[in-house]
């Protein structure tokens, strides 16, 4: 790290700062400049964290070189994370991107979500998602079937041959979830709900997380690395937005340059979310595109079979006549893309 | 609500929405403008929510009139909610604005902790602050004692007298919790948690809320709607800086003016914590004052017996002489403005 | 016009909203809920500004139905704006996508210019876009060669067969610019400055805008509208990136849903800018597919014949080479978009 | 500056870097890390800028280690700037908080301004304000009545003894200003507009230099240096809130604490505008008293003879009879302030 003093600092503080470094272990030099003295340090920040330097007197601020991410980091490993299920399905790398489609809420109507997860394999998706418990900002708002849901999510999931994904709130649901579904889902508001992190990284399933409304790419890397600390390593990431000054025609601001940023630093899957990301149905089908072609490892889809009557997020699910023909599209686009990409990979080698 | 329709809506859209809110008991007017027309509706907007008329085809805009939050609001209850404690501290309405000061993290030296404890004692202070179990961006940074910091705490309190406050992070530590402390606190990480909000509504001690980093007005007040829906009105709010495009010199942005419009819209009392709103102990002061002088109930300030050997948040903590100092400023500041409020209220009467 | 009225607005209170508009000519119903009082209002706004009737004791809000801006918005033009330059160049609906390269700032060098000119002419590009008046945070930055810059520009582009583009940032300078450019760029700092939008309003040369750091979409319609108003309806809309929360890997946030927002809403063709959208040569490529996929009329590219001495934005420059290897595949993507889309509307047909 | 090299920096590029600097007069020393190498030199930045060497191939970051304002910097003066007026009125340094009042825009009706003149001077104000030429988002709003505003507003001046302020927003329009006004005000969406800045720059006259709705704290005072490079050192910095994700109950967030950090960088005097930073007539006092208490050399206030037909701003003026109870608080409070502040730095000699 390098440790910029204050124009004022004394001899006294800069010889503080080098002595507490030193006592650790550290490396250090320390470079006198005309207006402020610098020291880099080099050394295992476990044992002087940055925090505790730039809590001394005189300094003005500590800057760390490498990325705080480790096993997030491609530094690590440059290779990409791909995430396999048993039945074959693989997220990540020179994969084919994948579809997660369903509705925002299982609700009490086991048809409807069948004939969705039936659009959605005959479309060639491979994830049938549905939310069992829901985060809403407000405690008047339906807040989802619970368990029940999740045995109409399965049933759908088994009768179609699609995957399972659906959002966890709590840690205690855990057991619970990990008999219904495939991916657990950790959404935007509970990025940094510390607790639910480290439970599932605690188990060995698949984790889509979610970026926060106000997460950096930092912080949101720093997520994923607490789910991994703990040791599940199958973290596929999920790009949905996040909060500006402007909100009057869409929910949130797509970070789409986010994907190709992450996959610089990153050798985790990535995701893309427009149905979350814009709020507006006439947005899904460029957006996805534009996450796909930046680099997404997949696109999750918000399609209900009855839009008007939804009880969570109607206005930015699709119908299922809609999501057909917005899938389409959506799949020839994937597909070129898919076989440049690794016809591309193939010549290079 | 009001239901502004597209400038090309069919009749036969403008139709379906008067017709779905007249079976569910609105009274309905249409205005039909040389543009738009707009459906003014006015029922119980718990059998028809604004999100399921958002999704009617036809329909541009839902504009909700009254507040979403409800209990936190000051059209139920004009006057201001005061929480009271057994030893006679009060909270909120026309009582002198409260001290809450303490380390960051409660560490493993009772002693410095007991040294904090009595300087805030001596400085006139009510409640003792100090994390258990530390929400931290980095898996690799101290996450805190947990039940034995709590111990520490407690002890401290009870031997200097001071009310104790700490972080919950998890619902399965709330009885643990219950044991230890007056005061259960939620950060901002955790202010869209909405498990963990709804365990301490079901829960009778008194709780800071903490606005999150994105947290709007309305949402954070709604954050509060989920712990009083549960039951517990004991809600005490605390602005402690939003996230911003500047965070050069100062952490988050302190949105001072939030005082002012919550006390507008809420009776809920509201605290301000200077030492995360800015991160910089040479803010701590005026900010501190900012917000009293705009009606705060109250002040939240990290204070650490060694802060250049703290484990978290040294460089935003003051040492117990630097805190001797500018809380005696304060507490002249302090008592000042409560002289004039209390007379002027007297006076009006 | 909608008019909200506070909880406890008078009688008197909504009676003075209630003449005041129909004194104006209004036609004006009233809704009396059981909390709000609710006044539709339509008619010529004006002759009573929104603002006005905000400022009437008793008003809570004022919500104008109809989009503000008028000569930019589809609803009164609902085909595109197609720019048509005398070299037959075309820009918007469903013209192909241009492309505008060139250095950030036109140096003291012809050759270098000429250099990057030959490039992409080569590439097939339309435009040669290079800065005389640069717009810096520092006055200790380079600030551009003025004239000579103009000079050179216009004699590269007389060379090669390119269009010429370069920044206005005063109104005292356009007589002299019109002599040496085909299109006018005014810059994201300059978005708001409402003097210079209104002169270049008043020639008829077509002008880019680029959407400020903090525009909002209705404001950036509205900075065009400026222009508009003035007579000068050869508006260039530029999506450049906007100001987030998070600099630490790119200088901005590039919306890219912007894009169809601002295409359903307004006529005006619009450009993509993935140089100063995220000031990273990695992300040139895949943000601007991203701006072409979702609808982009075209894109901007900064490249320079020696980035490591440009004298500004070397960071995000391309190199001569690095730019063919570039172009020709967002050539390749562009061309499979355009020839889709024409497909596909004459299908229609 | 400090250079950070990227991970797999190869010894070339390095060494690149190293040269370069040498050759322009660096002072250069070269840390090797285990991952990172660090290029530490010292030197003129005006030789070979920051941005020069950030794009070098292989560099990861330039970090400039001195704030790049350098005439606005206390570092280069420690006093406190004080502007004094021909009248002896003095803002800045120890000197009392001045008020400036006065309508959004000075409109077609000499003894309403009057009225609002002889109001201020009646509570003890320093300066009458309003506007000639407004900056107005939509071309369809009032845009000021020009020279004719500026005769009403010096005439006002004179008849009350008040000192002038009026916002200019083209530098052609500078030598009339100079013959009306006392000091020339600039608007927050012209704070990039350089070439206005730098017009400024070049008369005697003092300036108010409002922060823009997305400007640093870093890029405010790099525009305040743009006004100074050109000779002019009388610049008064106005805190007026800046955008953010919530506008619901403020137009914008006021960033109190930036008043206070721009007091510790630089030695400019710094005032706050409560109407225009909340937009809401409520917020004035708390706001303005709060600006106050972290140091602020002023207030400017918003105050109309009948706000209700005001033509710009009416919901955020302050009719006469509220200005002047909310003024005679604020004196009250201010005078209390000033005396101590005074009398502590009297005690402390």
């Amino acid at each position: 790290m390098i440790i910029i003093m204050e124009r004022n600092a004394t001899k006294v503080q800069i010889q503080r700062v080098i002595d507490l470094l030193k006592d650790n272990g550290f490396e250090v030099r320390c470079n006198v400049g005309n207006i402020h003295t610098v020291i880099d340090a080099i050394g295992d920040k476990t044992t002087v964290t940055p925090g505790r330097i730039a809590a001394l007197d005189g300094v003005k601020e500590v800057k760390v070189i490498r990325e705080p991410f480790r096993l997030a980091s491609r530094d690590r490993k440059p290779e990409d994370t791909v995430i396999e299920f048993p039945n074959g399905v693989k997220i990540g790398g020179n994969n084919k991107p994948v579809a997660m489609v369903g509705p925002c809420s299982v609700e009490n109507d086991y048809a409807g979500l069948l004939r969705v997860a039936v659009a959605a394999k005959e479309m060639g998706c491979e994830f049938l998602r549905g939310g069992a418990f829901k985060p809403r900002t407000s405690p008047y708002d339906f807040q989802g079937y619970g368990e029940k849901a999740l045995r109409y999510l399965k049933r759908a999931g088994e009768e179609t041959g699609l995957l399972t994904v659906s959002e966890i709130m709590d840690a205690s649901d855990l057991p619970m979830m990990l008999d219904y579904v495939d991916v657990l889902q950790i959404g935007a508001r509970n990025v940094q709900n510390f607790k639910l992190l480290q439970a599932v990284g605690r188990c060995s399933k698949p984790v889509i997380l979610k970026r926060g409304l106000a997460s950096t790419i930092r912080e949101f890397l720093l997520a994923a690395e607490h789910i991994m600390y703990q040791g599940n390593s199958k973290v596929i990431l999920c790009e949905r937005g996040i909060r500006s000054f402007d909100s009057a025609f869409t929910r949130n601001v797509m970070d789409i340059a986010s994907i190709p940023v992450i996959k610089k630093y990153s050798h985790l899957p990535i995701i893309v979310d427009p149905s979350h990301g814009t709020g507006q149905r006439y947005l899904i089908e460029p957006m996805a595109k534009a996450g796909l072609v930046v680099g997404a490892d997949g696109v999750m889809i918000e399609v209900h079979h009855d839009p008007e009557n939804a009880l969570s997020d109607g206005k930015q699910s699709l119908s299922i006549p809609m999501f057909k023909d917005i899938m389409a599209r959506i799949n020839t686009f994937n597909n070129r893309l898919h076989y440049e990409k690794t016809c591309l990979s193939a010549n290079v080698k």
